[in-house]
């Protein structure tokens, strides 16, 4: 059998006009260039602390990061046909109401462009399968701190025009009251109603406390964080959407999860026991109303997860909670989880997801074929 | 084939000493009688709210939790052999030092005592086999707050002398500043020594603030402490376990984790990619040691998972994580998620679990019978 497509759906970049914004920027986030090495970028307040010289403050920040072309190097040296490039945390969060709709609309355009001339260069006919040739393809950034919901309405409209958009990424935060914030209403109508994938990420973690307090969380580098709260940021946004309501007022919103879900897949068991025991809901006699589509059926019908979930057992929970192999997506989460050993090409993080998807479905060749790129070619209509 | 012997390894009881204890408290957590009704249990200081009338404060505590013959016949309406009874949380972690070693040791013995009576009265030779009688074992309390680490210690090897004591029930906290603690070495060397099963539960949750705050927490009611925050404590506090090395300096503990895990088998790819790209950790280059042992193989050598999840997805990624089915062991969480609706024998938060362990293992009755009581049997040595 031949090789199949792969299509990386989790895998971002900071185009050049973005990070001059964040040069330009002395508050997190910014970047900053030391007198000799790479910039850095401090993107959390906690990473933001006056006892690091700020040369050394926050994570080096280097090409990966805004240089198509070595992404397109990763792809080529990782088997992937195509990307579905997303800006990468924290989007346009932090924006000035003012400045946020020409910042959103400057960078959906730069990466709109990015794609096409990128495309155009592989093929110019666009004649030619994705397989075998390096194609990119967008998620677009919104405007969510513009000073009306319309404006982030406008841009989802004129996404549309943009022939390689496929989606838009977001956070947690909403308009900064997470996402049942009810005054979301319109953007989720406006994502409804063009049908554009919303690919939800994490970018906030958890309050230190939640670790043990700041001290704890720095003991262990940024495993507690990334590795735990990244996780059960994204869980909990979801089931705040589901809580409110939002699958039942808005039953064709389509959601893609960043890292399998978080951990929505294992807990949906529980989430829906405790929705099932709770007094509060007015099925139960309760004075508010509960959810009124269980979670196993939103789990099949508003949501895809990708695969970045670095084994068998996560894997499994994905699948079996989705109802089958076809919500599932390959991703890298590329440009993060470089190999230590900058020697190295063949990135591990990537490795352990191409290997847990072989083990996960064994011997079942439609099965991979659909996660690693069949299923985002249709779910994205990637041609 | 016959019916497989069913052992619930997830089941909590307030002995009457417990309960009064907490009814001659006056902060958290407290047992407070009002002038009618049900006696009402003030176990987090989130319920100690002062703008609710004291009466309806907490939530109601009824004879579930206390009164042995209860849960006894919630056995026998749900097929449950045999029971291993804990203390419910918060345990004694709240206890006074000077008060701690004595409370303990007066709750072990009540709990032994009402194994001893309980099974003698069912089987006075201890000769019959335990399936078709109501028999009952249990996990032992231990005096964290003690003012000195060797009172817990002793109390570990005094347990030994308690034949119905099959391991320790704890939370998360250790004695005030989590597993991680140094502190704790020679209790993890007691419960080596002794191999007592720890089985590790939660309590404490996540603060507010992980949710969008007190507001967003309250507003649907207890489900997204219980969903989200509960099984999160559960995986943080393994994980401070794991990477202060724990596991690498006591290869021998037996860990029961509440939940099957927390989210533990969903994330755990995810821990150890994060680990192996943390520069902070020696192997890297960093600057302080990183667990030696892998948390797949700590899966599969120290931890054992109950099999309380509601859900497919997340027994199939218990047993993808455990490497097999024999570490899965089946609970309820009784007296906890009763039926709302008063009438209703059958509690729907025990056939959700039980229904799950069938659709897990269609049609393989040897792994049923294993998760539903063989493993307990043989791992706990009931007999």
């Amino acid at each position: 059998m031949s090789r199949p497509l792969v299509v990386d759906v989790h895998t971002h970049v900071y185009p050049p006009s973005y990070m001059a914004m964040l040069r330009a920027r002395k508050t997190v986030p910014y970047i900053h260039d030391p007198a000799s090495g790479e910039p850095r970028l401090i993107i959390l307040s906690s990473d933001d602390d006056p006892s690091i010289p700020i040369d050394e403050r926050g994570r080096p920040v280097d090409t990966s990061y805004s240089d198509i072309n070595v992404k397109l190097t990763f792809m080529q040296q990782h088997g992937i046909d195509c990307s579905v490039i997303s800006l990468a945390n924290p989007w346009l969060d932090f924006l000035e109401p003012a400045e946020a709709q020409q910042w959103a609309e400057r960078i959906n355009n730069d990466l709109e462009e990015t794609c096409a001339k990128n495309n155009k260069s592989t093929d110019p006919d666009s004649a030619l399968p994705l397989q075998g040739r390096s194609t990119l393809f967008a998620f677009a950034t919104l405007p969510l701190s513009a000073p009306s919901v319309d404006i982030i309405v406008n841009e989802i409209k004129r996404l549309k025009t943009l022939p390689h958009i496929r989606g838009v990424i977001m956070g947690t935060s909403g308009l900064g009251n997470g996402l049942d914030d009810e005054q979301l209403g319109p953007v989720w109508a406006a994502l409804e109603e063009t049908q554009f994938l919303l690919f939800l990420h994490p970018h906030y973690g958890l309050p230190d406390e939640a670790f043990g307090g700041a001290e704890v969380t720095k003991r262990y580098g940024h495993v507690l964080p990334l590795a735990l709260g990244f996780p059960l940021e994204t869980t909990i946004a979801v089931t705040r959407m589901l809580l409110s309501r939002v699958f039942d007022k808005f039953p064709r919103l389509q959601i893609l999860l960043a890292h399998s879900g978080g951990t929505l897949p294992f807990l949906a068991g529980r989430i829906e026991s405790c929705i099932m025991h709770e007094r509060k809901f007015v099925e139960n006699g309760g004075d508010v109303p509960g959810p009124q589509r269980s979670i196993w059926e939103i789990l099949k019908t508003n949501i895809f997860l990708d695969a970045v979930v670095y084994g068998t057992a996560g894997l499994k929970a994905a699948v079996a909670a989705g109802g089958g192999t076809d919500r599932l997506m390959f991703g890298t989460d590329h440009p993060f989880f470089p190999p230590l050993n900058e020697g190295e090409k063949e990135w591990i993080s990537v490795t352990t997801n191409y290997k847990a998807i072989d083990a996960t479905f064994e011997g079942e060749q439609d099965a991979v074929a659909a996660v690693l790129g069949g299923n985002a070619a249709r779910i994205l209509k990637l041609e």
